[in-house]
Order: structure tokens, then sequence, then C-alpha cells
């Protein structure tokens, strides 16, 4: 396995330790080995098959998962018998393991989006969706997507969305009509169903104009336009896509939750989903930096006759103290969830937010910097982590969004601050008119 | 015409003025709304043509080109008739503008690497090799590339290079054998002719071990390998291509120079070569700060109630102080070859080859930022612009070699100095003990 | 001399070639040698004298800067007899030289806050004015100061200025109150005036309500409350003192140009002033990098076993990279208010004010870093040079300011750029239509 | 009191929490507002006495700590009875209170230098010099200063110091000759011993040529010859002096430890310091960025019509951010020193060595750039920080050499890295061949 930091490690309950070692073995034996596999087993960019076809690799190494027990380990332990009880922070360890590879999240059924979606079929669905969608989506079987952000309006803001979901009342349905972005997941020929957000009642209160409706995969009405590219990557299979939905008609059984209700939903499921890709992103980022490390320690390669690691030591000391300094930032915001509950955390996780990927960009960069041109190119996975990576300070809202959250709860704290102040400098001047 | 400083555009002579005028039109009104259709008119990444077909809209550009009078801009005075006898300044200003759209440096045929190769026949080829490969490249007829980078070694030193070249007295042939990365314009199937760079005496002083011999395309024993791909993207047409000779033959006729002289001629050709990449990359730095400024300034979007532009305006002041800094390295470094010559003038264009990069990289990544989503996509040119920038800091030398170079510079001056220093802590020590 | 940068150097008139010569032999030979017995011949901080003690060499230095001619050099060429007729390019250049020691801009009487009153009386005064105080001030034989800076509100927004400048019309007098603090120059015995700025009409239009009197030292109800600190420095002799103004009287015939123009006086004051302070940053800057230089290569100091030099280069080459781009936004500017006078330049102006201290503290700060423990220490100049810098941040428009204002220049061009944009997208989109 | 973390806070023990909420009253009500009394008991600097009076506040205030508790908290628990106990972890918490206000460590007995050199007495001193010194430093009845620093040799390298301590048989003394700086304290009345390091054996291997000896202060040959400025503070009743050994004198038994012992005690001593000084500096950047919220959230400040705040609140989430994440890097060192002994957390000691005090200056210096010319001044503590602070990136080994020290331990995993690597490749290539 990986070495873990004792300072974390030795204060996991044996029970964690275990998986830990299980699961570290399965991410470093396991799916980093089969990346390239992977991606020889799609087809190739712009190939008609491009998006029919998932490699089989990935089916493996979940079935594999299933075996040794690391299956579903985000699930709270409020799910019962399909969780394994863990904590968040003892999540968070774990879920560093599983962002060193990028097959692991889905390998492990620990991957955006179908994470999130399950936590709103756990939480906000009926039996009935719970029984149609989430049980499937536990087992692996099925995959989905969320499809929230719209190409035509200001999209750090959700307030902004404008696909509408309008009753007919005659036939029971919603009709959905709306163009959508970024829909990661809807690539996926596994990809069943779309939790869609639009809205219901334009002439409500800004919070309470939402909704979140359930779309099944294949419904009339339903275009996949194409894949959002990424940098020069459109991330198959799994994708980020353009969809429209015209005149898209679904019963009315597939509200969720209920009408207006949308934001909450959204709310209750972009908390948990930010720390996560956080804790995923601080383990590609210690990937990064240990290919940076076999790099200038490359007894091979001796520009000007010495080793890359002699001439200047500064980059990898960066890189360590940034990455080591946003790892416990993102273990705190765990901590602090499993202590007050998500709500109570949104600082913590939102620091988390604009902190993680500013980090792990440099991490990616300076390890590009010391492969060179295989830096940026497709004999190491520098390049690819550094674009999805640049996405995440774009996604689930951007670091201006968070950095205006951050700024109010410190300008919160500004009439207590006073106070003590104001005090400070009476009991100051008494002293000083002793003189 | 794009709106040019005044205070470098007054100081431009009338007839470079009114090159820059045409050039300006043709950049923003023929080259830039011709980008979409080059990439339409080639075969998508992964088809059998992906570098068998040529847009044809580049040679429509290039016709263009000639009739409005913008062609060969880069060719020194020395040139003759072939050159329209521009300074190294004026050129930078004109340079600038081509920068800004990916079409123009080839529509006007002063694009990498057929510049610098044009300038290699020109200044060492003999007369024979001038005729067949100096007169088409200059008409655009043909293309070339240039083979010197290796993936087995430290590509930072140019003296690491193995491919060997060995004499075959018998046939008086060139024996070509080994492994070239990073050829750019190899994709090409205009590309015609390559300058390969290989030892041909691996026992000679480290610097004269080189030499650089004329291998036509489709010469036995040359294969194309496979594209290097940057962050994604193949760069086709174009491409920078991974390529291996193997027993490749040559007549002895094909050398330039001489044996030996490799090394002396990789000299010649960067210096100019860096700073025209430096020049390109201030216009397209200009052309993304523009798109930024256009974004902030869309009054469709209005996160939070207000024009991005009113919530901070830091990062496009940030952008164009660093901006309008690089640019004017950039022309000093001109100026300097035009008053000492390219040797002289090596600190200066060093130090614009660290400089200009940094500040285009994070110029695009402002912009990015602004844009959201659309920034990483294809809906905008940010990420390719990012991600091809990226490989100037890493290629003609990383920035840490020439932080080596510029520090040798700066450390040169201390006997000076200290000498200096010592005179002022002798008359310091008269004037207090007067005290 | 300092050996200057050829590529500016060279193109100086022959006149100012000798001028620079004459400068730098002037700086480097007496200015810098005479620092120590400058600080030697004050009284020490908190002595009574402390304030009343203007120590001899500097007036030594005057008289041997009007001997080798280069006194008064910032007055432009419409002051006849009285200035030597530079262009503020080629002051630019021998003011760079004076930057480099704090004792060069008052010993050549180019010293702030003497050169932009000399400005205030030459261009708004009246006659009598500038018999009595203009003239004494460019003989050097007295000192002024300039009272606008207020404690009680926001100093980066002129208007904000509380202080009071009534009409007794009996007495035909101005009854000044208020309190001022950062009048720079107000400490020396030697200051014999001070313009101040307060308001004559609380309710006249925002700009309009401000005017500027001529108060003599020593006129009654004006009172030196203290020195102002600077990271502990007083700056005595020349001193940043707060002042009180309490029912203060002036003769009517001390108004300049007029009640209410207080705000275009300032203004009219303020850029050159502060163009004026980059140009002198850019000579500290330089010296302190050589004084950098000095350090990593001395040899009696190998930590680890080799010269500082030898461990890391990468200090140096930012700093000479900031500090060469930064010199060249500052030349920038000085030729832009040549070609086309202080106004049309504000952009610039402002682009170099938020640069340069920036770099230069940069500068400061990595020589501080090599010079260890002596870096902070009475025993270099940095740490003196650093603390005074840093009041360049904020002293004449705080950065915020001027970024707000470089941010104001460049989103203007948004129409010019839309209108140019959606011109490129419609011919694009004929070209694609023809596909 | 202060509001303390929850998430450290609630993880205290009651009596932690009990003393946590003591120092926190008594830094705040009376350490805080104390400063400026503090300051104006002292003798104004250039005084004769500026040296010789200690101001009477801060006796008071050591009586008030002792009387609630707070008192030598940072002895480990090996002191029995004179130790409360904690852990180190606990102490960090309590650490960056007293940090908060520079009277609040002296005031608690928690002050460098003498918490080290109490350490070296406990540590390495025999019961004679116990008692003779320990005690008196364990009261506070006595201060202590330790004499390593040089100002003739590369003071980054302990092993370079040339102060030679030589045997006289013939009198059993050791002769002590040589010249140090930067001893902190040493000029402060009541500082009645000092540690001096020294080598008594320049034969020796390198390290073990040195060697610590007690010389009392007032021994002949002891001159303290200036304080040591930062930036322009003398640090006054403290101050970091100049000090020259000339022919002095101490009796055999004065040696600590033995001969060639030196290098072992100043590592024992140093560890500890150095995480005691990031404490510290956290508290002090906390206290800095309250005074920046409580600028920019000044309901009388508001340039161009709005409150600061309003304006641009990057730089106060930037300080929370980089302060939170300072922190946790201190809290994860001090926890590691619990688990495993300092020596095992040289890495992380090191980190947040170069760490904490970076973020510290970029904290003030956000706050400075907020309060305007009051933030260089002597009207808010900013500047004074800042100085202050500014000396702990080279005290106690400067930035460069604890990069080398994290550099070190990065390299040291490439081998493990390595075989985990190729065994990755090898997995890899065998699911290859399988295609």
């Amino acid at each position: 396995m990986t070495k873990p930091d004792d300072s974390v490690f030795l204060k996991l309950s044996p029970k964690v330790q275990d998986m830990y070692k299980k699961l570290s073995d399965f991410v470093e034996f396991e799916c980093i080995p089969a990346e390239h596999l992977y991606h020889q087993q799609l087809a190739p960019m712009g190939h008609p098959d491009r998006w029919n076809i998932v490699p089989p690799v990935i089916e493996q190494l979940k079935t594999r998962a299933k075996e040794i027990g690391v299956w579903n380990c985000f699930l709270p332990p409020t799910y019962g018998k399909y969780s394994p009880g863990l904590t968040n922070l003892e999540y968070a360890v774990l879920c560093e393991l599983m962002g060193r590879s990028h097959l692991a999240p889905e390998a492990t059924n620990c991957g955006a989006p179908d994470t999130g979606n399950m936590e709103v079929f756990a939480k906000y669905g009926n039996q009935a969706q719970k029984d149609k969608w989430l049980v499937p989506l536990m087992n692996g079987s099925i995959r989905s997507a969320f499809a929230m952000t719209e190409p035509a309006v200001a999209s750090s803001d959700a307030t902004n969305i404008e696909t509408s979901i309008v009753r007919d009342e005659k036939n029971k349905q919603y009709v959905i009509n709306g163009r959508k972005w970024w829909i990661s997941g809807a690539g996926d020929p596994r990809c069943k169903v779309y939790l869609v957000m639009g809205k219901t009642d334009f002439g409500a209160k800004k919070h309470l104009q939402q909704s979140v409706v359930i779309v099944p995969a294949g419904t009339p009405g339903v275009t996949i336009v194409r894949p959002m590219m990424v940098f020069g990557y459109d991330d198959a299979a799994h994708g980020h896509m353009e969809m429209l939905f015209k005149d898209c008609r679904v019963p009315f059984e597939n509200m969720v939750l209920g009408e207006g209700r949308g934001f909450e939903i959204v709310q209750g499921r972009l908390g948990p989903g930010r720390i996560h890709h956080c804790m995923r992103a601080i383990g590609l980022a210690e990937r990064a930096l240990e290919l940076h490390i076999l790099r200038i320690t490359d007894p091979s390669r001796k520009p000007f006759g010495k080793m890359i690691a002699q001439h200047n030591p500064v980059p990898i000391v960066n890189s360590r103290l940034e990455l080591d300094q946003a790892r416990l930032l993102v273990l705190k915001a765990a901590d602090k969830i499993d202590a007050a509950g998500p709500k109570a955390a949104l600082k913590e996780i939102g620091m988390a937010k604009i902190v993680v990927p500013r980090m792990a960009l440099a991490v990616f960069d300076r390890a590009i910097q010391a492969y060179g041109a295989a830096g940026v190119s497709q004999d190491t996975p520098l390049a690819y982590m550094y674009a999805m990576m640049r996405t995440l300070r774009i996604a689930d809202g951007p670091d201006e969004v968070h950095e205006r959250q951050v700024a109010m709860y410190e300008l919160k704290k500004s009439a207590e601050l006073r106070s003590r102040f104001e005090k400070q400098k009476d009991i100051e001047a008494s002293l000083l008119a002793k003189l």
C-alpha cells in the first residue's frame, strides 16, 4: 500500500485501517495499471462508437471492489446495511486514495455524480423512486446524471436557471423545455436516469421557483447535443454533455420532494459533493507529487551534469507545503461535518473548495515543468489531471462565489470584534491615565 | 484594424504603418473568422485522414496575404528582394498582430518552424540547397520541420542528443539512426523536408559533435510514429510528431555547413525563433484580454445582480499590467537585436522567453475563470491558447535554462560592483573619520 | 559611473549623456558614501534637537550639485533659464540615478515634496507668490510642505477632506481649522511654507469645494503635533508630521489660483509627482539588486560549502525580470507625457504607480533574505528602503485607487471590442454557411 | 475571551479549557491594553536609560499570570511540580493566545529565549547549575540569553561559528573570545546569565567542535556593543544585542554537559523553540486579521461611497485561508511531537517554520494596506508586527535551510516510489498485452 501519514493513519479504527490497506493496494495495483487499458478499450475520439462503448475493465474493477469490501464507502451510517458506516473523516482518508486514479471512484461506486444522486434519492425520494433508481445505483448496475447548469445564464448563481417545468394537468405530466450543458456522466451508455432542475414557478420567491424532476434516459424530447471538451479532452466514457430538453414529458410522480423544493435539494446535494471532490483532489495531487519526485531523482536525466533534484529543490518543497496544508483543511471540514452537520461546516467546505484546486493545479504545473515536453503530453497523466482539475475552480460554484461566502462569515464577526476592541481601548485609556 | 498603442504606432514609418493596417484587418476579419472553418475542414481526430487533409482555407489565406503584401515579413533586409526590409522592432509590432490568430503566422509565411528553417538554409545552406529548399519555402509551396528534441535525454541541454549520423564512405551517404519527438509541422502533408540534428562525432568536444543534415520527406527509414498530444490537442494539420530514423540514408551533399557545425546552426536558429514566439504570444494574450473584457462587460451576465466587471476589477488590471510590461521587454529585445545583433541580445531574449509565456498563461487563466465552463471548452479559444502556450515554458529551452543564463549575466557584474562598493566604503570611512 | 543600459543611454543626447555621467559619479561617490555621516550628524531619536538640526553634509552636497550642473533637473523647459530643458524621458533616466541614494534628490533640488510645490507656485501662483516662495525654493534656500492628508477620513478619496478654510471678510483673512498628518518635510527646520488644502465651500459640487492656501511656517495656530513613524523610522530631518491648524489665519492674498480650484491644483501636482516617485524607486531597486548580487557572490560566505549564488539563482533572476519590466513601464509613461501631456498619460502613470512599488518591495525583500539578519538591521540600507517604499503603495493614492482607474480605461474599450467581435462572428457565420 | 475554533476547543480537557478562558481574558483585557503603557514606561530611544529601565507593568502582569495559573505552561510534564503538565498540542492552543500580544509570553514566563534556556538547564545542566540558574528562571526573577549567532560567518549553517573557548588548565578556567550579535534579551537589565556557544576544539569532527558555557552577566571581558535594529525598532527592553567576548573567563564548572556537546545542545533547544515561535505567530496573525476586519467594516470609512469591505473581499479571504491552513500545520507538528518526540517531528516543524512567517507577513501586509498610512505608523501595531515577524524567516535557520531539509525528506522517498512505480508498469504491460 502507499505509505499513509502516521498522524492520521494510527488514529483510524482497525476496521478502517484494514479498508485503507485493501483500498490502497486496489488503487495502486489494479486501478492505476488499468488506466491505459481503459483508454485503449474506448473507441477513438471522433469514432461513431465513442459514446457507445464502455471499457470492460471498469466493470471488472467494480466486481473486484465489491469482493474486497470497498464499495459505497461514501454512504453515511444512516443508510443501514448498504453503508459501511464510516464517518466523514474516515471516508476522507479513503476518498483521498480513490482520487489517485480516475478509475477508482467509479470502480468503488463512489464517483460523481452518482454519489450525489444517490443521496438525493435517499434523502428526498419517495419509496417508489428509491426502489426504481436508488437500488440499481447502489448496486452499480446503472449510472445517473444531474442536469442543472445552463449555457445562457451566469451559472455561478443557481437562481438564474431558466429551464421550465410546466404542469400539464390533463395528462398529469410535467413538460420540460430548456438547454443544459456540462451534464457529467450523461455520455455514458449506462446512464439511465437524469435528475433535471428547472423552474416550476417563475413568479415565486427566488429560492422557491426551482424543482427537480426525474427523467429516464431515452424519454422523447431529450437530445444529447454534443460532448463539452475540457481543454482537448472529452472525458469519455463519462462525458460532460450538452443536452436539449424539448417538450419532454414525465409523469407527475417523477417530481422529487415537491414543487419548489429544488433549491433545497441542490443545497443538500452540493455540500458533501464539494468536499468529496476536494478529498479526491488531494489524492491526485499526492500522486502527481510522487511523479514529480520520481522525475527529478531519475538517475538517467542529468541536465548540466547533475540530477534535476540538485538544481533547485524549491518546487517540490512548495508542493509539499501546499499539499499538506490543503489536506489538513479538508480533514478539518470532514471532521466538522461529523461533529456538527454539513450546514455548520459550510464555511470549512467553502474554504477547502477554494484552496484545494488551486493547490492541485500548482502541484500539477510544477510536475509538468519537471517532465518537460512529456509533462504536457499523453505520456504522463499530468496534463489530463491539470485539465480536469481546472474545471473544479469553476464547477459547483466558481472560486468567486466561495470567496464571497467566506468573506461573509468573516465580516459577521465585526460586531463582536468591535465590542472587544472598544473594551480594550477603554482599559488602555484608564491605564495611561495613571501615568 | 485593432487599435494600436500610439506610443509605438506613431513611431513606425509610413510604410510599416500601412502594413500594420492591412495586416491588422487581415488578421481580424479574415484569419480569426476562419478559425472554426479551419477546424471543420480537418478530418476529425482519430479519423484516418486526420493527417492527410490540409484545410483549404489556409491556402486561400496565403493567397490573400501575398496579395496585400504581408508575406515573409520576418525576413531580414539581407534577403534582398524577398524581404520587405523590416527591422526586428518593426517586425515585432507586426508579428504581435499575427500572433492573435493561430492561422495568421502560416498565412503570412511567418510561422514556426518554417521561418527558422528558412534562416538556416539562407545563412548556412549552399546554393544547391537554397535552390532546392529555400525557394519553395519562401514561396509557401512546401513546409518543413526541424528534428532536434529526443525523448530519451534531458532535452533542456542540447548537447545530450544521441541520434547518430554516420558516414558511409563507400556510398557517399550519411546513415541516420535515432528517435525524435515534438517535431512540429512534421504531421503536415505539405512538409517536404526535415533538418535533422544528430552527432557525427561522439568523441569530439562537447559542442562540436553535432551536425545538421537535410532529409527529404519520404526518405526510406523515416517513420512518423505518432502525434504528441498537448493537453488533449493534436494540433493538426501542423502536429508535433514522434519520428523514428532507422538506417535512413542521405547523400553527403545533404550536410548543412559541415560536420560538427550543428550546435552553431542551432544557436543561430534559436535566438530569433524564441523572440518571434514571444512577439506572437503578446498578440495572443492581447486577444485573450479582449475576450476577458467582453465577458465581464456582457450585459446579459449579472451574477448576484451586477456585471462581473463591477464585482472585482483586479484580474483585468493584473493582466493589463503584466501584458504591457512583457510587451515592452519584447520590444526592447527586438530593438537590441537591431542595434547590436542577436548575440548581444541573448540576455534580453532569454528574459523575454521566461516572462512572456508566464504572463500569457496568467492572462489566459484569468479569462478562463471569467468565462466559467465555457472557458475550458471548445466554445472559446482560451483553453487551446493555454495548452499551446504551456509548451512555450518548455520548448526552445525550459524556463530553468534561461534562468541559469540570466543569472550568469547578473553574476558577471559582481567584480565591477565590488570594486565600486569598496570605493564607496573608503570614501565613507574618510568622511566619518572627520566627525 | 554606474553602467547604464546601452539601449537607453546611447539614445540620449550628448548633453544628457554628460549630465548622466556627472550625476552618476555624484550619487555613487558623494551621496551614497555620505549616508552614514548624514545619520550621524542628526541628533538621536528622542533627543530634543532631533528636529532642530540639519546635517551639514546635505548642504555641502547641494553646493556640489550646483557646481557640476545637476540642479533642478526636474523643471520642464517652460521654466526658461531655471530649467536645464530636459524631456520627461531624459529626466526619468537621471531621476533613476537620484533615486539610488535618499540624499541625492534633495542634494539636486529634485526631491519631494518641493518639486511638486515648485510646480504649484510656477503653474498656479501669481507673481507675488512666485517671488516670495518659488525663487528661494528653486535656489534651495528654503523647503516646503503640502498639507493634504487627514487622519479622520478615507484618504484614498481626496474629496473626503474636512479641513475648513473660512473667509473672515472683516479682517480679509482665511481662518483654517483642521488636522493633517503625513505632511512630509514639515519636520525640517528649513521648511518655511505649507500649501494647505481644505474646503472653502462645503456646499459646492464635489470637486469645487476645495482650495489651496499658503501658510508660512510659524503662523500662529499651527502646531507640529508629532512625527509619524514608518516601521520605527521617523525619517528625520525630513519627517512626516502630524499638524494641527487651529484658528490659523492668513491674508486673502495667500489663496492659490482662487477658491474652489484646489482639486484642480492637486490633480496637476500629483501626476508628475507619482511618476517621479516611480523613477526614483527604479534606481533604489537597482541599488538593492546590486547589493543582493554582492552578497551572494561574497567569497567569504559559503553556507553548506558553496557560495549562495550557486544554491539557487532564481531570486536574482526574478528581481532582474521584474525590475527591467517596471523600468520600461516608467520610461513609457515619461515618453507619453512628452508626446501627449500628463493628462493623456494618466493610465500609464497609474500603471507605473501600481507596478513599481510592488516590484521594488519584492526586490528589497529578496535582498534582505540573502543578507540574513544584517538585512533587517542598521548594517544595510535594505530595511529602511523597504519601510519607505512600503508607504508608496499607500501615498498619492493607494494601489486600490489606481486599480480602479486602470480598470476603467480597460472597460471603456468594451463597446469597440464588442462591435469588432460581432463583425468577426458574422464573417465566421458566412464562411461556415458555405461548408 | 476570544472565540476559539470549536473543532479545537471542544477537544481540550476541561482543565485546559479553563486555562484557555483565563489566559484569553488575561491577554485580551490585561496584556493588550497594557502595550502602549509598556512603551510609555520605557525611556525613549537614544536616551541613556533606554536599556536600564524595565517597564513596571510587565512585572505586574507576571504577578497576575501566576495568580490565575498561567505560568510556565511551556514546561513539559517531565518537570514535575513546576509544570502544568500540558501536551504540546494543548500548549500550542494556549501559546497561540500568548502570541497575540508581545507582552503575554514574558508575562506568563513562556517567552523566548528564556524557555529554550530553561530547557537547556533542565535537560543538560547538572544540579548545581540548575539550582543557580534554573530555579530563578522558572520563578521569573531573572532573565537569560543564548549567544550563538556571529556577524562574520554564514549564520544559516551553525557549524561555521568561530568564537573560541580555550581551556586554561592552570586557572581551571575557560577563556572566551568572539563576537556575537542578535543576542535576544541581552539588553534587558534583568538578564543575568548568558549561555555562550563557541568552539573548544577546532580540529574535531564538524559537529563535535562546539561547546556551551555559562557566562554570568557582568563577567569581565563581556561588552554589550549595541542594539541591533529591526527595521527602525530596537525592541527594548528586550533587545537583540551585539556582544563582544574578549578574554572573558569562567570556571571549568560552567561548562554545560561537556566539551564538544554544544551542537547536541543547540539541536535539542531549537526544535521546540521553532514551533513555539510558529504558535505565537498564528496568534499574532489572527489578531492582525481581526484588526483588518475592523478596518474594512468601519462605518466611518467609505471611499467612493461604500465600505472597504464591499469593494473587494479577496484580501481577507486569502488571509483566512492561509491562516487556518498554517495553524493546522502547527497543530499537526505539535501533535507529532506528542506522539513520537521532537526528532520524529523535525520535518513537520521545518514545514511550519517555512509556512507560518510567510503567512503572517502576508496577513500583516494586507492589513497594513487596508489601514493606509496608519498601517505603517505607530498608530497601529501592524508595522511592528511585520518587522518582528520578518526576522523569523531568518532566525533559527533561514527559509532556505528548512527548504533543504524538507526537500531531503521528500527525496528520500524516491526509492520506494520507484519500486512501486515499476511494479505498476509491469502490471500495466501485462494488461495491455492481452488486448
